[in-house]
């Protein structure tokens, strides 16, 4: 699996940092899924080697601007370049109503169907070409959701002691079951396939947060992932600077949760603006990696626009 | 007078250019003006000396995304930077709806207010602190407008031989009327300072045009026009190739009116994504330049992002 961060600022974009967006694919699949879609995104997009004609699904998280005022230009831009295969968009049900003004006040004529699904009515995991979607509502004001994507069609391998035990002899046959074709033997017995090939690996299991206060609402939703996804705009000197933390997370407080939760990797992005890059600034970049690795000892990653990030097989996760 | 150009592409954005924007200031100030504002404006100011605190009007020639689809993001970036000042919006009547659509679905809350003027009622010119603001209807399937841009506040000096045929006798009073005091002289006689200040020179026109399929519809917008910003989507070779202009105007018809109109300076911008910038390529943003030339003998530029024009007082612009 991998992870290209397009866009990595909160509220306001920077020259270092775009407003939110994160591609999600298989390790250099063509095929690929878009979470958020700040303005600009588009652009980005153009520096990567992703494709709108290949983009399987869009996820946005919540209403807010830098999460979704990319949507109507690339939704344009994929009908002005040809996209004719129908998208999906799983979203809060305000962005289906954002983008029925957009079509309405501006004539944007989209040459592919979209076919919407409203987070709110997301009851079981939607099975998406390479991932199974789950959802979980979170805090912030608005509708805010985190999405956990869990790998379909893991690879799968002969039980050669189950088929041998059945009595199932070596030869063609045994080709065809690992096809995933069901097989009758001569003496008249079904052998289903399934029941003879094993998963050589468990599924990888992502999850990337909306704005979020709470981090702890992600916890059924973060039991068994490989990775978290979520934002830190401030770390907790700013916040009792500001006096408020505007219904965002600390980079403390997600650390926390994350090493209570025991998730192997984590990568907080969706930072203020007021944090600098120099190490030397104040407030710098730096006090969120600080304070984050305060309370977290697992993998700890701050996101930069196109960064790359591989999970390996083993759950492992690389820059 | 300051042509910043943020956005030359058509349609969509290229790795190279971005969608329509484009700034214009006074040399050197700070005060500015925005026409037209396609999504990623606001990243593309980032990387420019303007601010969106001192951004005095925005100007949208008709509703397309590549023209609008920015406005949203550019108005919450200014309200979470702390602007105050209200902001004059002239554009068609549908920007408004859009407008008020996308605050309703998403939540936009803006810090300062909007004087929003709908193009379709400006009859007299409109007094922006920098210059009269004049529109023409263009034709373009939506209402697309054109934008004057006069300028205000020419220089002006005494009128020394009208004082003194006037009896005005040099001293102090020549001080107050220069700066544009109305005075009055022992004999009891009113003196108008406007009557005895004249103009060191001509005031400066620009005229931008939106996107259009008829260039003679500028016509009278052009009169005492220095510079006509212009879309060039195509060449006549593509537009042959694809059987359609869709309605916008050749670099051909762009160029032949100019010519006849007589304009000094005419800048061809709103380039077809297929036009690459290879000089080998086919087509090439070559063959805009070569057909325009093949029609046009004054001052031609295709504008770049980025590119910066200056206009002189008289009436040469320079790259």
């Amino acid at each position: 699996m991998e992870l290209f961060f397009l866009g990595t600022s909160a509220g306001v974009p920077t020259r270092a940092r775009n407003v939110a967006a994160l591609a999600i694919r298989k390790r250099n699949a063509k095929a690929w899924y878009l979470v958020d879609c700040g303005e600009g995104t588009q652009q980005q997009i153009l520096r990567t080697p992703l494709s709108l004609n290949r983009l399987e699904a869009i996820l946005i998280t919540h209403v807010h601007g830098d999460h979704c005022y990319g949507l109507p230009g690339l939704l344009s831009s994929a009908s002005m370049t040809g996209r004719e295969r129908p998208l999906t968009i799983v979203a809060p049900a305000r962005i289906r109503a954002f983008l029925e003004a957009i079509q309405a006040t501006t004539g944007l004529h989209l040459t592919f169907a979209i076919d919407f699904i409203a987070v709110e009515d997301l009851a079981e995991p939607l099975a998406l070409p390479d991932f199974a979607l789950e959802a979980a509502a979170l805090s912030h004001g608005v509708a805010s959701y985190g999405y956990a994507f869990t790998e379909r069609g893991v690879e799968r391998k002969l039980d050669i002691a189950g088929l041998e035990a059945a009595g199932v002899t070596r030869g063609p046959l045994w080709g065809r079951i690992a096809k995933g074709e069901d097989v009758t033997l001569d003496n008249g017995s079904l052998v289903i396939s399934d029941d003879f090939l094993l998963s050589q690996r468990r599924a990888r299991k992502l999850v990337v947060g909306g704005d979020n206060d709470t981090p702890a609402l992600l916890d059924e939703l973060c039991t068994g992932a490989d990775v978290l996804v979520h934002e830190a705009t401030y770390d907790r000197a700013v916040v009792e600077r500001l006096g408020t933390d505007n219904q965002h997370s600390t980079a403390a407080a997600v650390a926390s949760f994350a090493q209570h939760k025991g998730l192997a990797n984590l990568v907080l992005t969706h930072f203020s603006p007021r944090y600098q890059q120099d190490p030397g600034a104040t407030p710098s970049i730096d006090d969120i990696e600080y304070e984050a690795r305060s309370q977290y000892r697992g993998n700890l990653f701050l996101a930069n626009d196109f960064d790359l990030y591989r999970l390996s097989h083993d759950g492992v996760l690389t820059r």
